[in-house]
């Protein structure tokens, strides 16, 4: 029963700096909203962590979101919603989406031969999400899924490098070892013949253009921080809470940890903005996200 | 790997009349296409048959209507789409959409209060799809499931009665006596607060009104017809497979019993056109819809 206050920031976190993509992509589609966006860099990756372990960081951050008024919540991280996704919408009254299930209903919309490929950390994959998520819509479509974890450092540190001077066409100066490790991972998705492929990690939008190198012209790529930015905005679109263009929008990012020097350079790279970065302390992780519904 | 033709007709089926509402919402989203209705009047109703039953039917008419060269199934029919939607999109390579999930995500995206109602028949309330497909999306959401068969009923007689010379404004003779079940039906759903009721259930569309003004204003109707067709049309749209303005569209009428005239009657109130009805016979069920993928 909440009373929605439209001018409210929307929240978008993740572990890192990934979750960056998802913040550019709504902000290109919901140009008139204000962001709070948190980087929790200090427990960053979460990708190793035991799921129980991150469902508690993602009812924490939630809350912390939520007591500075967010109108709604994007869990901006594959392994974060994996984990977390349920116990946040049973535990808080406003929208929680994660970037699970855009990216799996785009991909169920495009694939023409019903062969999709998702690649993703090791820990998205080994919970299966994207599969379930598309035999819930499409029964018949075939999954097949990869981790490829060494593309989170290859985003980093393209991001690094071009910093030190290099262009925007050659963004690695290790080009060619970057191209053998997407050889290995993307090769065995060629030969199953995919015709679409999920990026299911938000770091991979920063490497996209390697990706679509080696898997050629035929396979479209389904970003989950664009996918997701179209559900956010078909969301507040239908329930007619987009906010009105004012004087105070914009974007705060919050970090956990000690890297705004970091945060502030991708941040300028991604968003082509220079947001205030805030270091913020989040309360204890307490039992209270079980089960209000 | 399968061509599309984007030329080729949409097949849309039901049990029977209800399937109209969602074809008629499909023309008005995609007025270049053509369709292909199937009502597979001579086993109508399938809401009191094992689902079992029904999945031997859905696999059945998806083959009939594949044959025919569609390029895309719409179950029409909540009762089959619980019961077969899955085992057809294992079967067939063309992609098969039901009506549960459009309604799903739409209740999602538009309630404030998360609390969401559902009406439908017995067998779609028994089997529980819209309570699963919305807890896929949101799990704290609180989803108020009812069954209201007679509405079945009421929305068939409605439209009898309309042609014997009533006006659209009261369309029941018995006006009292559907308002009477309307609010037994509905009372207990608008003591449990929710702020948005899915019609989940293609005949309801049809007495939209009568649920409308026992509501109330302050809730929120999702018609599954309509919110299928939002669907179908992000699905071609996002592949490329619109159909061109051409001189064929149009809607052709299968039916596999013996009353032209009630689906004539009935085609030309909800689709505004008098399409050529023709009687088919199905072949044999047999046993080839299991597990493609």
């Amino acid at each position: 029963m909440s009373i929605i206050d439209q001018a409210a920031p929307i929240g978008v976190f993740d572990s890192g700096l990934g979750g960056l993509t998802v913040l550019q992509a709504l902000r290109e589609r919901l140009p008139h909203e204000r962001f709070v966006f948190l980087g929790d860099s200090a427990r960053c990756p979460y990708g190793p962590r035991e799921p129980k372990e991150v469902k508690a960081f993602v009812l924490q951050i939630c809350s912390h979101l939520a007591r500075r008024g967010c109108k709604m919540i994007i869990i901006a991280c594959n392994t974060a919603t994996a984990a977390g996704l349920p116990a946040a919408q049973q535990a808080f009254d406003i929208p929680i989406v994660g970037v699970v299930m855009p990216g799996a209903r785009a991909a169920v919309h495009m694939t023409r031969n019903r062969r999709v490929g998702v690649i993703a950390t090791e820990g998205t994959v080994q919970q299966g999400v994207y599969g379930e998520a598309i035999h819930h819509l499409d029964a018949g479509i075939k999954v097949i899924q990869k981790a490829t974890p060494e593309f989170v450092s290859i985003a980093e540190s393209g991001f690094e490098e071009m910093d030190e001077g290099t262009t925007q066409a050659a963004p690695f100066s290790l080009k060619e070892e970057c191209q053998r490790v997407a050889q290995g991972y993307l090769a065995p998705l060629r030969a199953e013949g995919i015709d679409t492929l999920v990026l299911g990690c938000t770091h991979y939008p920063l490497i996209q253009e390697l990706i679509s190198q080696e898997m050629g012209p035929s396979v479209t790529l389904v970003s989950s921080a664009e996918e997701t930015a179209r559900e956010v905005r078909a969301i507040l679109s239908r329930r007619d809470e987009l906010r009105s263009p004012g004087e105070d929008d914009g974007v705060e990012v919050l970090i956990t940890g000690d890297d705004a020097t970091k945060f502030t350079r991708v941040a300028q790279k991604v968003l082509g903005i220079t947001p205030p970065i805030t270091k913020v302390m989040l309360d204890e992780v307490r039992e209270e996200g079980e089960g209000t519904s």
